[in-house]
């Protein structure tokens, strides 16, 4: 025990693995500290209808001290850790501060990977966090802006090429999302600009869209982008990028002004990278222990596992919510139980009206996998007047076509005019 | 004529008096071109509320280009006027472009007037534009958070004191929002702060609160702000400042980590600097022509007159957007009569259910007062389906006592994680 009589558990990171179980230990005989630099929780899976002017951030970002708001026994921490000392259970934050603890759960998910190619780095835009969905619609918007006075036909050209690479659910979802604000925005505010000049490229080194999903889906998915004006492009690799533009590997040059990564994530641990594993996530017993501790775990995208020889759990929202519940349990000494993977299938949007879908042997498309979709994100939304909110709003502008919140600002332009 | 046989307007500004101006132009005999660096008209009576965590930007922000949708003869240009030629009719652009016009109006409005005072410009907070609302939003959620962790009383105490420079409409308004928000928000998610450390200074040179209000509603809005906790201090000027606080005129020194100023606002004017008139602002003839020329207009924040002689207008919206009007009936050879302001009265909100009006003869305080408010507010929004979602939302927190929009979040973050 760190202080009082009830043990103190504290949670590094407020995504979904580290939210659950946190709420999974609300009022019960436990102190909970959850440390994070982001003072909300953030629904990454509509994250890219931020980036494609469709949503406020607060729509998809519920603030973590309104999630726990009246809770006596979970207190939020704006910091981060940088260091963590087993034997002595003390987490050293990156203010300075120390935090002891009774138990650990590292749950800080995964940051954009680019696997080292550092031109691709600088030039690349993400697309897996608020700042990053921003700076991406500031940045697409802009484009749209200068290419309406460019005098250079190539250069209005390139401004207007987009390239998204990586065809996961992120990719295709923000590819159809781009493809329909051009198709319902341009035409009638941008008169300067043909719509048909504008350009948007799906880069997937794979063979096909959606790899996870079933090969049929795959095609469904191709088919409804190709019908949406996306160029997708399988088997092609971005080897490197500069100001002018992308370079294959065929040694292709694609004049761009944007490239939007999506190709990849990997696990975000500053530190005990020694105990990485599998695909650089942590190591972890079978009740999510990382391997050489008894009392710091680790769930969701930065932990592989659970156990050292099991299948590696997919890096998605359910398994880590499923494995916050888990790890919540064992630290109230409720568990006992093995931990079983409950795979709650896979959604991704192609637009308006479309999308595709697998749970088990069943799969969707079109209209009934699109109403799915909805569906499930509603239902996760966190936070219920968020889901209200969002639904009337989707209903109001997918009814008016219309793309409301397309406006360029930033936070840090102070004293600016 | 600049090109083709259709005049062509250049609108400098897509405030209230520009975008009036170019309303008033649309389907007419003329080509317009709205230049403003900013895609977005601001409605900046409610920015408060943006830098107070109740609205999004987007519900404060139409973009230039949906305003105009559909219109055949508006175009926007994202650029800015920094240098004009009267007697050729050139307008030369930040970017290096040139545009020929055969009439010009500047609407540029007005910037936060620091009164010379580096030492203040360099710490104070703005509340003019939307990137400063944001910034002011993130700022004091992050005192919050700090306050929440540090050791030290005295630093405490700093953190949790915020100093509203300005007791105008706006820093009324923004010091009532943000007592609210202390009132309604910490209690129950900071659970580590004692609402009652928080103090909130409102610090005024003049003798009384709204100045250009009769001295009744004054004294009803200094007694409004006193019950939400609010400390006015009249009769007080800020000298200057540093990183732990604000001086006073007597020497006084406030530890504070947050000096809002809305102490003064000064025309935007880059260039032409030499027909600077009563207040900075441009000297115009009684059709609103900037002294010496013939197609250069000035209107709103940013002009004095009309007529060398007349009395000065208010810098408010309505005057800007009748000049707005007035101008383009001269544009197009419809004017005639002589320009005459029509005074709508002014209005202003102290937290919910309380706000005070004038209206000619007639006064309104308290829950009237507050309904006036909102219809006026919402009668002005432009854009109806923001104008439908800024009422629910507001009938929806306003019932709940919550403020949503509680992110801290910053566009220019690029791969920060």
């Amino acid at each position: 025990m760190a202080d009082g009589a009830r043990p103190h558990v504290l949670i590094v990171g407020a995504g979904f693995g580290g939210l659950q179980c946190a709420k999974a230990l609300r009022e019960r005989a436990v102190d909970v500290t959850i440390v994070d630099p982001r003072d909300y929780h953030l629904f990454t899976p509509l994250l890219y209808q931020v980036a494609s002017c469709l949503l406020n951030p607060s729509e998809v970002a519920a603030p973590i001290r309104k999630v726990f708001r009246g809770v006596r026994n979970v207190r939020y921490r704006q910091d981060e850790v940088v260091g963590l000392d087993h034997d002595t259970r003390r987490a050293t934050l990156g203010s300075g501060a120390v935090l002891e603890y009774d138990a650990c759960v590292l749950a800080t998910g995964s940051v954009t990977n680019y696997y080292g190619n550092t031109s691709v780095e600088q030039h690349a835009l993400g697309l897996k966090n608020l700042s990053e969905a921003l700076q991406l619609r500031n940045h697409v918007l802009t484009c749209f802006e200068q290419a309406t006075t460019v005098d250079d036909d190539a250069a209005r050209r390139r401004l207007l090429t987009f390239c998204v690479v990586g065809a996961g659910p992120t990719g295709v979802e923000y590819a159809g999302a781009l493809a329909e604000f051009v198709r319902l925005v341009v035409p009638h505010e941008y008169p300067e600009l043909a719509a048909a000049n504008v350009r948007i490229l799906l880069l997937e080194g794979g063979d096909r869209v959606l790899t996870p999903f079933k090969p049929r889906l795959s095609a469904y998915t191709a088919g409804q982008l190709a019908r949406l004006g996306v160029e997708v492009h399988t088997r092609t690799l971005v080897t490197s990028a500069d100001d002018a533009g992308v370079v294959l590997h065929d040694g292709t040059e694609i004049p761009t002004a944007t490239m939007v990564w999506t190709a990849g994530v990997r696990p975000r641990s500053s530190f005990d990278a020694d105990d990485a594993g599998p695909f650089g996530r942590l190591e972890v017993d079978d009740r999510f222990r990382v391997v050489g501790t008894t009392t710091t775990y680790a769930i969701g995208d930065v932990a592989a596992g659970p156990g050292p020889h099991a299948s590696v759990l997919p890096m998605l929202a359910p398994p880590a919510m499923q494995a916050g519940r888990f790890v919540a349990a064992e630290i109230l000494d409720e568990g006992g139980r093995a931990f079983r993977y409950r795979d709650k299938g896979m959604l991704a949007t192609i637009g308006r009206r479309a999308a595709v879908g697998q749970i088990g042997p069943l799969t969707f498309t079109g209209f009934v996998g699109w109403i799915a979709w909805l569906v499930v994100h509603l239902y996760y939304l966190i936070g219920f007047e968020n889901r209200v909110r969002v639904v009337m709003r989707w209903a109001w502008y997918y009814a008016r076509l219309d793309r409301p919140v397309r406006i360029i600002v930033r936070a840090d332009e102070r004293h600016s005019d």
